[in-house]
């Protein structure tokens, strides 16, 4: 199954000139959501990863299913203010203002080799503060898992120049 | 293993008054993580349903692993706006003012039956929302299930009184 071929490309969302990815027709496909996890899944078995970590919330989608079929334990990555318990956060620059992820600190021990997890990879501004976060605890962020990579817009580049490894499953390159 | 006893309890979270009960603690095990989706699975796999929806953004984590593990495609269930394709969507009032929640129109068939999960019901209003939309679209909501019923607060009450079945993995009463 391509797992490209099950994405819709949504013109001019959110904003005009935009090529949105909508991941939401692979995921309420069986096959299309089976074989996301599985192809993610079997790419981490052998690699001794301890947890995973998903990005809200989109990263939740694919990140828990994840985890479940690693037998790991999932750990969200949230909005400001989102997490009740005692959290460790970044702050990182918005095309327009700034953002914050948090992470409560019971969830990351030292030592904890972790696997990242979002939906799509854009900018990289997201990806790289919650990686960075990770590290700052004292885990050790085995890889970034995307379904969708955009490699025009530099955020691969962007994770793999502070030496995260990165990989996706798909790319739209060339809009 | 108690799914209840790994779940904390934060006191006065994010009230004066509330008892916040965060799953955060029960994600992050993986026996934990495992035994909800099981459990949660295991109770539907014979029911014939075609599709699990989860409702933003902690309901995700729990009903995308579900659908995986009982072979079926997800579909989320967000606020106001954050769907990119064409939705239908339900206003439902908060304590104080009132939110919205929306699917994609392509997401639910008539005839579909509807597994609807998010992590807890407190008031219910979310989930009636969510359960009275996916009935409108023509889906078939088979069951609302939830990780955590607080039976003190009345939601599962107001589902059953518009003809929802409810099932929650286990409640926290008397606080």
């Amino acid at each position: 199954m391509q797992i490209k071929s099950r994405i819709r490309t949504i013109a001019h969302y959110p904003h005009e000139g935009i090529m949105f990815r909508d991941i939401t027709t692979l995921l309420k496909d069986p096959v299309g959501l089976r074989t996301t996890i599985q192809e993610i899944s079997n790419r981490y078995k052998t690699l001794k990863i301890d947890k995973v970590a998903g990005i809200e919330s989109r990263g939740f989608i694919i990140g828990a299913p994840v985890a479940y079929e690693l037998g790991l334990g999932f750990v969200p990555i949230r909005k400001k203010g989102k997490l009740p318990a005692e959290t460790r956060g970044r702050d990182y620059q918005l095309e327009y203002g700034s953002d914050r992820i948090e992470i409560h600190l019971d969830a990351i021990q030292r030592g904890d080799r972790v696997l990242l997890i979002d939906d799509l990879i854009a900018t990289g501004g997201t990806a790289e503060a919650a990686a960075a976060l990770i590290q700052e605890m004292g885990g050790e962020v085995v890889e970034c898992c995307f379904v969708i990579d955009l490699p025009d817009v530099g955020g691969r580049s962007r994770l793999e120049i502070q030496g995260f490894k990165v990989f996706a499953l798909c790319e739209f390159a060339g809009d």
